[in-house]
Formats: C-alpha cells, structure tokens, sequence
C-alpha cells in the first residue's frame, strides 16, 4: 500500500461534522460546496479555517475581504450534502427552499450558520487553506449534527 | 451576548473526533497534547493540519522539518484524552503503558497514528497552524473513535 491508500484509511476513522460552505460573489452569483475541513483557529481573534481545493469552482470567489457562511448540517440535509459536492449537480444547489439570499446565502434550517470575513490564504499545493474572522453566529438549540465517517453519513 | 459567545455554542454544535498529537524534541524530552483540529487537506501530497496553541508547551518544539504523531483516539482514551489536556496533570502524560516511545512517540493502541514531518508554519495570532506531510499511517480496522460534542465526551 501506498502512504496515501495507508494515510485515506487512517483518515476514514475520523468522524467528522458535515458542512456547506456558501457566498455570493461581486457579480451576485451563488456559490455553495460541501466541506469536511472546518475547524475553529481561535477566540481571540473569533477564527476557523477551510481547505479549498482550487480546482472547485467556488474557490475564484474567496478572497482576502469576501464574505462567507459556514453551514453546519443537520441530519435531514443529507441530499442537500450530495448535491453540493457533485459537480453534476451543480445547477440544484440553490433549489432548496432554506435557503436565504438576501445578503450571504446561508441556510435557515442549518445547525448553525457561522459568518465569516476573509482574513487570509495560504496556498498549500492542490489546496488552499482559508481564515475567516467571525463576524456572527446563529444555532438551533437541539443538537442533531450530521456527522460521516468511513466513507457514509451516520 | 458577544460575538465569541455566539461562535462558541454555535462551534459546540460540532461533532469531532479527538486525537493526540505527539512528539520528541531535540534533547529527546516527550511532549503531548489532546487536539480536536486534525483535519485532511490533500492526498497530493499526502498533508494535513492541525492548530496549536502559542502558550502549549508542545509549541516551542514545532519547527520546519521535526516530526510528529497523529493519534487519534478510540472511546477507551477518555482519561488520557484529559490528561493530555490538563496542564496541571502534565507529568501523567506518557504513563499510560502504549506509548511506544521508540523514535516517534505514539500509541499502540489508538484508533489510528499518522506520522508527518512539518512542512510549512502559518502564524494566527494566538494559534500555530501547522502543516505536515504524511510519512506513514497505522490503522485498527474496528471504528470505535472517541467523539466530543456540546463540552461532552460522546
């Protein structure tokens, strides 16, 4: 086995929390992808990052200074998950009628809806690594986060 | 309530999986400390990250080219999962009989260990985000990973 077939498997023993990432960029466009990389950095500054890989075609819209919304799913948004990280599906992933546009696009029913600022990138090879300053937050109170691990939603 | 008030229960809504991240210094003194912010960020190269407080004492023993451990937890760790995070219990840290302190320190029995070099260090105010390549990984093939959700062990 090769250090990434040894390094995927480890890595599939993580149990991790699912995540829409979404923005509108200066033309007005929605963007939303799926992501498993969200992690807090700080309090002090409030502070999480993402990893983007750069081919996805929201990542020409994140720069230093953009707007973003962190969604934390809940168990129900399953499809919703599927949708935002298939690229075949990409024209469905505003038809969800949760959604809420009228300044950054986040999820009305998410778990939690975190809003971020872009405050820096750092380029890592296939990826670039994403800091966003919290400007505020929103949560439901019963917690029924949708979680993946070995390869499928649990 | 403040914006840390609010990205801190809304980040409660997180479910993650808790690992150990560990390692020796130059004069070959043993550090480790309990991590939630492991995160995968490419298979090309095979990378990942994790935050690092500047005031942990594992801190100052992270540098560009030293190596490192990735333990993630299984459900039976909790204890060593506390103490790896409790300052005041710091010399209890590599008591537990499964560390295998040969080279790299790492745990026989956890859930999964990946081993990195750190490759690049990206300073966030109070936080080290740092970046490693992976150099190799062991897995258990049972999934039985220690989770922390709501300020609770799960």
């Amino acid at each position: 086995m090769t250090v990434q077939d040894n390094f995927r498997l480890a890595m599939r023993r993580y149990i991790y929390s699912v995540s829409i990432m979404s923005n509108k960029d200066e033309k007005g466009n929605l963007n939303a992808i799926t992501v498993s990389s969200v992690t807090s950095i700080s309090m002090e500054p409030p502070s999480l990052l993402i990893c983007i890989n750069k081919s996805s075609r929201i990542h020409e819209s994140i720069r230093v200074g953009t707007k973003f919304c962190i969604n934390l799913l809940n168990k129900d948004q399953r499809e919703l998950s599927n949708i935002c990280s298939d690229e075949d599906r990409y024209d469905q992933r505003f038809n969800d009628i949760n959604w809420n546009n009228d300044n950054i696009p986040f999820l009305e029913n998410a778990q939690s809806n975190i809003f971020c600022n872009v405050e820096k990138l750092t380029s890592f090879h296939t990826h670039t690594i994403v800091i966003g300053l919290v400007e505020d937050s929103k949560f439901k109170n019963t917690i029924d986060t949708l979680t993946y691990v070995d390869g499928e939603y649990k």
